[in-house]
């Protein structure tokens, strides 16, 4: 089953993006008249009919509304200082999109390496990823901010800051409760600075650790949206 | 702290690998008299003074056992049919090296797009993880076999099979104890076949889901490899 990508699904006719068009007319060679599936990124899922297969803008009509139930309780934000490495900020977008996240923050810290990043390829990874593992649920994917600025926005139920501390016992599978929403705050290569640290508790945010081992900070994504994921599910 | 690997450290003098001797003199720059960290893979490390600094094979003087005590009671092992993408291989095995795994064993399923697959780059990676995390465990990678071939010789306290089965209400969550020795065998791109699921069932692995979403083959190792951790943490 492919599933094509529209972010609004609310009248009775639609135009997929340049992007998905060609996915679906040039690469996959859908017709006029065939019958696709659609998602909304935002939990909604139809059955539509090809009306005029542009590769460029493909016209769709809605025929049925066939979106999954869904019993979702909680909500995962990671505010994450993408690490050096392009590849490994795909890769930690890509696999928590799979896993299922709501919101993904990049932070600018203290010790951060990368002082840019473009996120028009780290959202088409992350359609690609919620397509594959049929979720339907579009990742939100904010811009990079400096972590000072952006850490009183940060609201949720539970907050957590994973920083390297061999003297914290806390890790979050004893802190955490279920079905709340979480913000995860994951460090550079470098981890958090003192002061970073501070002004994060004092925002409210709980030192965790994930585990026993060192993880690298893609892993440490991946591993605190797995948990929180693991922990909600029945 | 950079750590070395050495598989052999039970004499008082030893020498580094040609790879490990090049990163040790030529990359960091160790000389003569210095003293360095070095594991065997199998949770012992080591201090050692560099008594040759031969950038082709360090000679090394034991000093101290610095060794962490494991409290660790559980062994997982993952048996996994390669993905067509060398990258998510690699990306598996790296993965699942940092978070903890005792073994990992290359499927050949009748679905599998590859055939071949060289496990040096592999275990590379492995060693390169188990320093990066500070578990100083190297995992056991062994070489693709046919499933059928061995099937019969994976052996744990708890085996599982894991595959799409929408009408599959079991999860490893449900399903696993902790402290015990396990088996997961995850299938290709194209899954396991309907005889392959039969054969496994008959060897006494249970079938589990590993969650609501549709993941990727790499993905579904990787969450294997840490929701047994994660149940085994304290």
């Amino acid at each position: 089953m492919n599933v094509f990508y529209c972010p609004d699904l609310s009248e009775n006719s639609f135009s997929l993006s340049l992007e998905e068009s060609k996915h679906c007319i040039k690469v996959l060679r859908h017709k006029k008249d065939d019958e696709i599936y659609v998602c909304n990124g935002d939990g909604n899922l139809v059955v539509a009919r090809i009306v005029d297969a542009n590769h460029k803008s493909t016209n769709c009509k809605f025929l049925k509304d066939i979106s999954p139930t869904s019993t979702k309780k909680h909500r995962i934000h990671i505010a994450i200082a993408p690490t050096k490495n392009m590849d490994r900020i795909e890769w930690f977008v890509e696999k928590c999109c799979e896993l299922g996240i709501d919101e993904i923050s990049f932070i600018q810290t203290e010790h951060s390496e990368r002082k840019v990043l473009k996120i028009d390829r780290l959202e088409k990874r992350a359609i690609s990823a919620m397509k594959q593992s049929k979720s339907f649920q579009l990742a939100r994917i904010n811009e990079m901010k400096m972590f000072k600025k952006v850490l009183p926005s940060l609201e949720a139920d539970q907050k957590f800051i994973a920083y390297v501390d061999n003297d914290n016992p806390d890790t979050l599978k004893k802190l955490v409760s279920p079905e709340k929403s979480y913000c995860v705050l994951i460090g550079p290569e470098g981890d958090f600075s003192p002061t970073e640290v501070k002004s994060a508790r004092e925002a409210g945010f709980i030192p965790i650790s994930l585990g026993q081992n060192v993880l690298r900070t893609e892993t440490a994504g991946v591993v605190a949206c797995h948990s929180l994921n693991f922990i909600n599910d029945y």
